[in-house]
């Protein structure tokens, strides 16, 4: 009997349930420069309080702290409900090797009652997915498991820095379509990796590569389990930006779209830089 | 010998040193309906990091997810470095009252290092402070703790809903002067308390109250304590805007500028409401 393979995504970011000590592995196919991608990792933290048998309600929001590098090989999670009501709970999260603490995540699920729904933000105007060519200079191996599209600002990394507005240095937003390369249903887990899977804001101000890594990253969820089943995509529109590069650190938001115009998530993440 | 009062916010936010386990107590100063003000928590626990001993660097960010009601009183801080290295250390801190964790914070604090600089927002436009009035319809103690000059969007929360846009809703965009009620120089904790007092986004967009309570609130610091020395600052150009409210919760992002145009906080968080 033939059973369907897990997509590449589940894979790396499976978990094998503990009492409160669950455990996971750095994937080589989701793998970064020096660790694993960020937003696989905060995935797989996302995984295990989905997958928790006290967990209630769909997540959300959650934080991860990247505090040291994540070698290959197996973690730990240990998962902790810190607080939890009718209608939220409220998780914490450290992902460790052996002795050392390398992540600390918190999370909050809620039960999403019906409400008064407004959406006060404007869906970006895009070049239809099917129009865009992917992207196909992914180096990274985690850059090749996703299918990116880019309508604006395509990153040119190799150019060195041009002088084409009036800072002298490119703009720090980017628009592009994103899926799994392989398509997978957008969830919960992969808006929390998507939103990490922007390249590093100032790669596209400077157009070129410097050392930079992912402090922390927060992840807003607007759709719940019903929203995204109700979509039922394979592939979202998103944009990102930045405000401010100043002594090592810079910022970057983003928005999560679905094709039809729903705000799925928002996110921001502070990074460190070496420019 | 005359000494000088401590300022109202510096009261409110003292916490007590201990091992690892600090005090605090909440201020009746910086009530708001049900519970202190969030912001004055998150300072709380942000001045908790500062004065400890072992702290090093400056704040980059904090997220503070509020997990219970805190009562009138006193509470403990459960402070705990989760991970150092050279350049930046990782913080958890569990504010409890009794065996009830009440809310649950995470931190990074770093050694800004000199780097490249590059600000691509855009100051906020804004008639200056001295030309604005003083919004004077606090009823919340903490609000009356505040200087708030409202540019844009002067809250009418009793007017009921007016279809003054084609949404049928108000904007949720605000832009503000803010300082402390007695003149306090900004420092990273009353950037903190102030990157949660913005008024309720909903309470803008509905032009009504309803009830609402901020889950979890991240900011992030562009300015180091040297920085802020150098603005030598009272009060700061604040916006805040929503991109949706869906499902019983919204989010809202906003931004804290220092008069002469430089952007100090960045700021996100997502609240609970019911409408």
């Amino acid at each position: 009997m033939l059973t369907k393979p897990n997509h590449l995504f589940d894979d790396a970011t499976r978990v094998e349930a503990g009492d409160s000590r669950w455990q996971g592995r750095t994937s080589p196919d989701y793998w970064a420069f020096v660790g694993p991608f960020g937003g696989a990792t905060a995935a797989t933290i996302l995984r295990a309080l989905i997958e928790h048998p006290q967990a209630s309600g769909d997540p959300l929001t959650l934080t991860v702290n990247y505090c040291a590098p994540i070698a290959e090989g197996p973690f730990d999670l240990d998962v902790r409900l810190i607080k939890a009501n009718r209608s939220s709970q409220h998780w914490c999260v450290e992902l460790a090797q052996g002795a050392q603490i390398a992540t600390i995540a918190t999370a909050v699920f809620a039960e999403r009652r019906a409400s008064w729904s407004h959406q006060p933000a404007t869906f970006p105007q895009a070049t239809p997915f099917a129009q865009v060519q992917p992207y196909s200079k992914a180096v990274a191996p985690w850059v090749k498991q996703y299918d990116l599209r880019f309508v604006e600002d395509r990153p040119d990394v190799r150019s060195g820095t041009k002088t084409d507005n009036k800072s002298g240095f490119a703009s720090a937003f980017t628009k592009l379509w994103i899926g799994d390369r392989a398509p997978r249903k957008i969830d919960a887990l992969s808006l929390m990796a998507m939103s990490d899977a922007f390249f590093g804001r100032i790669f596209h101000v400077r157009q070129e590569m410097v050392p930079f890594g992912t402090v922390s990253l927060t992840t807003y969820f607007h759709a719940d389990a019903d929203d995204l089943a109700k979509e039922d995509i394979t592939h979202l529109l998103a944009v990102a930006d930045a405000k401010t590069f100043h002594k090592s650190y810079g910022d970057q938001n983003g928005e999560l779209w679905s094709p039809a115009g729903r705000l799925l998530a928002t996110t921001t993440q502070i990074a460190y830089f070496k420019a």
